[in-house]
């Protein structure tokens, strides 16, 4: 076992991309994943798995069929699997994603272009 | 679905005890919890599960029969499941722990006294 801590800025400041989510971490069969996003992602869900979104910067809505959430720093929302959901910042936000390990975040939206994710930082 | 978010802070303000984890989210098998600590905890393991401290406030030194970490805000660290570790605060830390749910917080310390954690907030 390593003994070297996971700083979160650190993590950030080692990629610009957005939408682009990259593990930091796992427990268990689970990753833990951070995100910059902004602008609009497409509608999908994540039939095996919950996601739960944890902003650590910013401010991100999260719309569903009937109605929307908003987070702000420090607030988190677990959506269950199988709902749909669409990711909304208006400005780059940065969070923190948990879900089972192998998640791509399109979900179900267009399983011709999913591709692993398993890009660790 | 409801669409309550969950704040941080305001769930650290529903509670003042200290080594005693309270639940905030489920996602799929695993709890997020929030704790409060201060001083010495025992030396334990988790044998079942691995167990994600992220440090919201604070600092917390884990130590191992091996060697030690310190974590301050905005820091994680992955305990893989069987390794021994002992959390330690000078002044109360707050945290937020992830785990497989049903986990209780002595792990094989005193299977004795072991009582299942339910306490969501």
């Amino acid at each position: 076992m390593g003994l070297n801590t996971i700083n979160i800025k650190e993590k950030f400041n080692k990629f610009s991309e957005q939408w682009s989510p990259k593990i930091i971490a796992q427990m268990n069969d689970h990753h833990i994943k951070l995100a910059r996003i902004e602008g609009d992602f497409v509608w999908h869900s994540h039939k095996d798995t919950d996601e739960v979104f944890f902003v650590i910067e910013g401010e991100l809505r999260i719309d569903f069929r009937d109605g929307s959430v908003t987070l702000h720093e420090g607030e988190m929302f677990v959506v269950p699997k199988g709902v749909e959901h669409k990711p909304f910042a208006e400005n780059e936000c940065k969070i923190m994603l948990l879900e089972r390990a192998g998640t791509v975040s399109t979900g179900d939206a267009d399983s011709s272009t999913i591709i692993e994710e398993n890009d660790w930082i």
